[in-house]
């Protein structure tokens, strides 16, 4: 197996297989710029590339290190991301004495991780929410519409998504203020105006877009992984007392654009293809420009951890998996842009709360406690229906390789009383 | 009256009373930079601001205008926009010698328009769309739900928005190529794939953000019209059988994003106060966050002319007036922010159709032919359901004062066939 010259216990999420990406800034000062986390350490490529350790890459002189943001490597395309990922795990490898041998090399470009703040990693343009685990919308559609009519008719034809708002993206840590906002209580004639009664969590993946296409130019699903640089872990922060009230005609608006968080490394969709599977079977068959053959969906272990402002140390409450997902990100990626839309650098596509068939494996609070109706027992004895002030909610995942995993870290926060 | 010493028709735009700002780029070189639209002309604000004119005023130094976008401009805030157009009023106007009697700077400042390319005037980080006239709504409601359930039940007590798609947003000019999608004809079975067949615009206002307000603090309405830079005409590009396939349970999605444009010249609120007015009674009231006394509506004239491949010239097929609109931008902006919502300077707020209670005041194919039912006859002999390949679709408007126009120009555009 490949091993690094730095140590790592088996249950780092952060080993040789995966180098993350992320925007650091280290606290000793400094601008901002490209790290990549290895183990408890970041590995500053700005130092690398200063140092000429990138020379002869297509990567290198480009200016994409010594920035606060990943856009410019993302529009860089797959064969750049490659190139580089080859380098760095050469770079980063036990039998590799280039930095492992160079005692003032390795003082400068691998940071311990305490000693940098994270950053959002990219300038996200646009943003777009998917609605693609069958189990959540089965589950969503029966506890509002029953179970007749529980997934919407054209669920099965292509994957649900609407547009999110970027600017309310925030990091890991970013604690959330428990949003007001209308609603409208069951019987009341008129709707009230006050905090949300209903906060809730979403276990989502993100995944950022890398070059992107012209106005115009649909990317077909054959290319569409060729534009995904890579994965982070979504919380899609909901408040679903005002989503109810506000949601139709025209969906969620005020009850998700309070905050959607990330967290800070992007996962290489390279180092997800050991965890590549073929996704459900999809019947109806899809429509020609969403059909393919080829495995689409990852084998990505997810859970949901509650610590309640009594609790010493968070308890896990769901535990799901990224391969209950319905529909591909190469099919949401096809059919966003199959009329024309055009994708940028840095875009963001989220896949939507990911459930699967098990009461354990429900991806939010929503239906953890089915609405309210069967609160959640936590074992300090406490209740949830729906997420408290004091909560603090964490989502983390990973793909489970022998004797290794790829990790997405975590992404946290906590609900904080309504201002 | 205000007269500048620049010769202008009493049916111009951009008299002095206007003054829209645009980002230009000369067509004899040089990067992009801010202009003022001023009759037939473009004043050059990179130019006044380096020959001195604009010294002593707050923005002077700053470097807002020889950039790319009015971002920073926006940024700025309303002391500063207002400090800057009592400057500009006073340097145009027919008793200022400044650039009146200098030939030298009027050569270098004032570009003809045709010397200029116009661009996109800032960079749009969040795209929202409302729904906020009740004649459209009512209208939309009436064709797909019947007339005693035609507005929502949460219609009259907030202003409905959702997310659009800011990387699609293109200037005046840009034709449309007809997108092609999912959409499933009426009696069919399943969807089918391909070029729209309902192909359709909306005649709507956008607003542009000024400096914004930090995620958790809401803009308060009193507050609201402070964020408000200006405005331009938008042009919704639609496709009605793709949206009425795909927009339960989350909302427009492929069916807008291919394509929004907008008008290249903002218009400052400042320049539309002559055409303030109060806007429709609201009942029942609205919640105390959205109630306002103060008149917070306008009146301006839209139009919307249709030119199809055979006709020599446009003709009329639609005119309605922003007085038409139930919810005023300053109640959207509340609304939007009220949860936490962050906006940021550049981000564009638009109004939804804007349709009146007449048949000629319907804002959009949809229901100018009512749903494809009652066609619209042309003047040529020809008539429209829908658009059609080959039509330049045109939205104007202006306020109309005693004597002179504070006009929005045109967006304009024509639809080519599907790829």
């Amino acid at each position: 197996m490949l091993r690094s010259f730095i140590e790592l216990p088996p249950e780092s999420h952060f080993p040789l297989q995966n180098l993350p990406y992320g925007i650091v800034r280290p606290r000793a000062g400094g601008p901002p710029r490209v790290g990549v986390a290895i183990g408890a350490y970041v590995l500053d490529l700005s130092v690398l590339e200063a140092a000429g350790l990138l020379r002869g890459t297509s990567t290198d002189g480009l200016g994409v290190f010594a920035r606060p943001a990943l856009n410019p490597l993302m529009a860089l395309g797959r064969p750049a991301w490659r190139e580089l990922r080859a380098l760095l795990t050469r770079l980063l490898s036990a039998d590799e004495p280039a930095l492992r041998d160079s005692p003032a090399l390795r003082d400068a470009a691998l940071l311990p991780l305490a000693a940098v703040e994270l950053l959002l990693p990219a300038e996200i343009g646009d943003y777009t929410d998917f609605y693609s685990s069958r189990h959540h919308a089965t589950n969503v559609g029966t506890m509002f519409r029953g179970a007749e009519h529980a997934l919407p008719p054209n669920w099965l034809q292509l994957p649900i998504g609407y547009h999110g708002r970027s600017s309310s993206i925030t990091l890991s840590g970013t604690n959330l203020r428990r949003p007001r906002g209308q609603h409208k209580p069951p019987n009341a004639s008129a709707p009230i105006f006050g905090p949300t009664r209903q906060l809730d969590f979403e276990l989502e993946l993100g995944f950022f877009i890398g070059p992107g296409n012209p106005l115009g130019e649909p990317v077909t699903l054959e290319r569409a992984e060729e534009q995904i640089f890579g994965l982070v872990l979504l919380n899609d922060w909901s408040a679903r007392d005002i989503q109810a009230w506000e949601g139709q005609p025209l969906g969620p608006f005020l009850a998700k654009n309070f905050c959607t968080a990330i967290s800070p490394w992007v996962v290489p969709l390279d180092a997800l293809e050991p965890f590549r599977i073929p996704g459900p079977t999809q019947a109806p068959e899809p429509l020609t420009y969403l059909r393919q053959s080829a495995p689409a969906a990852f084998d990505l272990r997810l859970e949901v951890l509650l610590q309640t402002a009594t609790m010493q140390a968070p308890t896990r409450i769901a535990a799901s998996n990224a391969r209950h997902l319905y529909w591909s990100m190469a099919q949401q990626l096809a059919h966003h842009t199959v009329g024309g839309c055009n994708l940028r650098p840095g875009d963001l596509l989220a896949s939507g709360t990911i459930s699967g068939p098990e009461r354990e494996e429900r991806g939010c609070m929503l239906e953890l406690a089915w609405r309210g109706t069967e609160p959640v027992a936590l074992p300090n004895g406490e209740q949830r229906a729906w997420l408290e002030d004091g909560d603090q909610l964490t989502l983390t995942g990973w793909g489970q390789g022998d004797g290794y995993r790829v990790g997405f870290g975590e992404v946290t926060g906590q609900v904080l009383p309504a201002a």
